[in-house]
């Protein structure tokens, strides 16, 4: 077969100048490869006069990507562009319309709306593939749908926002506060134009979304992730965490219980030796649990021109040698609606707190927990100077709901000074 | 699609045995996500009267492997009896020759006639798949030939033999001799027949020479793999390694250089903070390096009956979807004749040697080193009650052959009491 793939890429930011720059560098390879030349017909920017380091004269231009999408020598449509609606919603749209395969790095477009794509992927005998949308250059996507096939899938975790990994573990190495790593983070350009997308958990929610959707052959349901980010993660945590032998991840963890699909991203302790624990700066690390493979722990870029691009090449060549895999690892017809649920599945968690210094105020919070079930492991009372004692507690095993009723008793109690922490501990 | 993909299971051991439980277990699971009912339709082993705590009587059953492989109610034949020659072979090349796909864990057998199996079945229309071959459950095979298709590969670098890390971690963590580390992973069931293919680092070398035709398009060499087993490495090393920061692992490492495909197997020094560092008892790791995804790590079970079979599983999946590709990654015609190269990537080396307790002996041995253009990071003399003192030197980054040079040197110095140790220690 020596008929040649041809792309139309849409988007030429740091992404899509590296996915043209792996198609000049390595068309011997990709052509050994997958047994026929991958081409670039085409390309659609906003700005056709900027430069961009990458030679572009011999390939079509447009500046409306839903006419590259259109285009008759165009086989596949590279979607680069982002965002969950406008324009990279509606050259999706018409790529798959006019039967063509579609690769996309664009977590949020599929987050919103995956099932409908999916269902028009498939009315029209077409493709979509996403390894670069989540966790970058790990193919974390081929692993869940394709070699884990033959499991049941137990559990999915991973830390899948470089942006906040680098900001908490710069705010432990270097004891920055939370807002002097964040301007840290931003001056490095590492931040999304809306920051909230990466420190309020969402980007990494809508990856999470997308991994429980294949991990459990269910609709994706974004809406239904519990969802915390790591702006109210302070100094003070990190290092009583670290004290007790534990780092904070923005973590997010997908299961399927009897309740339900739970989905969370939010502020983790995990164990500070573990793989998660260990993790630095702007790496990724996701963890899939299967009842037959157990535990696999993949980790590499999450972000940046060559891993994301390196995902992008990887689907690609997969069009280019025939592989054709349902969007979600099975037709979207099939995908069931998930039953959310809010975490059922019991773990310790750490509460930091500060109370008023005065006799029985232990007592108390110490007897609210009690009463709603929860017994202690661990609990720490720092000297201070200021008025309020700062304490924290580990507990054993509980749920969310018995400690959100331990919570509203402590409350009651009227020694606590400002609203406690309550930070999950998640067993990996 | 609903034709059902019918499967010929040979050998029933640990592996085959886990496979029939997925099966069964999960038959909903696979035609939901493959589209077409995956069954057994077939079995073949040595015993039948065996319980193997599974049901056959549904399943034809035939005594010789060479039979079930011709049998024309079998699509796929799963080749899980090990051997790289005698029944394996004969069936896996009667499968081949009657149009069979063939799935198999025999690392052996693809090491030893790879490039002759992948040309049959390219003839036959058929296609080989071996994800359990390597590394057990870890979708490395996938992450090679698939995930990683747009990158041109610069290094691949795997703990990929589970007893031999059993052997090196317990000596590290609970202090044992070789020999009582040894005994202790055979009591427990952890070492081949012949444990020479284990601790020789014959099996390990196997599965590198798998990775290493798949990224570099090269025919398989497993016979140039530089191979050096873990039997010589003492206590005595494990704690001076530790004392410096590093564990000492059976690590492979293949590299394409200037000079040509540079394959080693063998006990290496790796930093203690490292990923691969980190990995304890029979846990795999494989660490893949491309000039565009950057490195990528991949973790979990290198054996046992679950991920082995998961592997097996996904491969499966695969064929019932109908994704084909190359057994190495391209055609096997246009795999080359690799050139291969004796180690020439520089690095360090960690030292260890007793010498003769005597004035300038330790002057002899630096002036050895340095005539041949070593030059030293580290030197460490230990106490001693013995005649002979014990020294440990760290080199800077230097090649084998100009080590091999000063070991010479070293030797005719007469003040070396024994052949020192020599291990790389290998910047992961």
């Amino acid at each position: 077969m020596t008929t040649p793939l041809r792309l139309g890429i849409a988007g030429l930011g740091t992404v899509g100048t590296g996915v043209v720059r792996i198609v000049q560098r390595h068309g011997d390879l990709l052509a050994a490869r997958t047994g026929r030349p991958v081409e670039i017909a085409a390309v659609s920017a906003r700005d056709r006069t900027k430069d961009r380091g990458v030679r572009l004269t011999s390939y079509g231009w447009e500046d409306d990507p839903v006419a590259l999408a259109r285009r008759d020598d165009v086989d596949v449509f590279v979607e680069l562009m982002g965002g969950s609606d406008g324009p990279a919603k509606a050259a999706t749209e018409a790529a798959l319309a006019a039967g063509k395969d579609v690769v996309t790095a664009n977590k949020a477009l599929l987050a919103l709306h995956g099932q409908a794509l999916a269902e028009a992927a498939e009315a029209a005998g077409a493709a979509i593939r996403f390894e670069a949308a989540v966790a970058g250059g790990i193919p974390v996507v081929k692993a869940l749908t394709e070699a884990l096939a033959g499991n049941e899938i137990t559990r999915v975790m991973g830390v899948m926002n470089g942006t906040c990994n680098y900001i908490l573990t710069r705010m432990e190495s270097a004891g920055l506060t939370y807002d002097a790593a964040f301007a840290e983070a931003d001056g490095l350009g590492y931040l999304e134009a809306d920051p909230e997308l990466d420190v309020g958990g969402i980007d990494a929610a809508h990856k999470l979304s997308l991994l429980a959707a294949i991990a459990y052959g269910t609709r994706v349901a974004f809406d239904a992730v519990e969802r915390e980010g790591i702006g109210a993660v302070t100094i003070e945590d990190i290092r009583a965490a670290a004290d007790m032998g534990f780092r904070i991840k923005l973590l997010g963890v997908a299961q399927l219980t009897g309740r339900g699909l739970e989905q969370r991203m939010s502020p983790c302790l995990v164990p500070a030796a573990s793989p998660l624990g260990q993790l630095e700066g702007g790496t990724n690390m996701v963890v899939l649990e299967g009842d037959a493979a157990g535990q696999i722990v993949l980790r590499g870029a999450g972000a940046g021109e060559g891993p994301t691009a390196s995902a992008v090449m990887g689907d690609v060549a997969d069009l280019a040698r025939g592989v054709r895999v349902s969007t979600f690892g099975q037709p979207a017809a099939t995908l069931t609606a998930p039953q959310p649920a809010l975490s059922t599945t019991p773990a310790p968690f750490y509460l930091r707190m500060r109370l008023q210094d005065k006799p029985g105020a232990l007592a108390k919070i110490a007897t609210a927990l009690g009463e709603a079930g929860i017994s202690i492991d661990r609990m720490r009372q720092y000297g201070h100077t200021e008025p309020e004692a700062p304490v924290l507690i580990v507990t054993h095993k509980t749920t969310r709901s018995d400690l959100e009723a331990a919570l509203t008793s402590m409350a009651d109690t009227r020694v606590l000074v400002g609203p406690p922490v309550a930070l999950r501990i998640e067993d990996v």
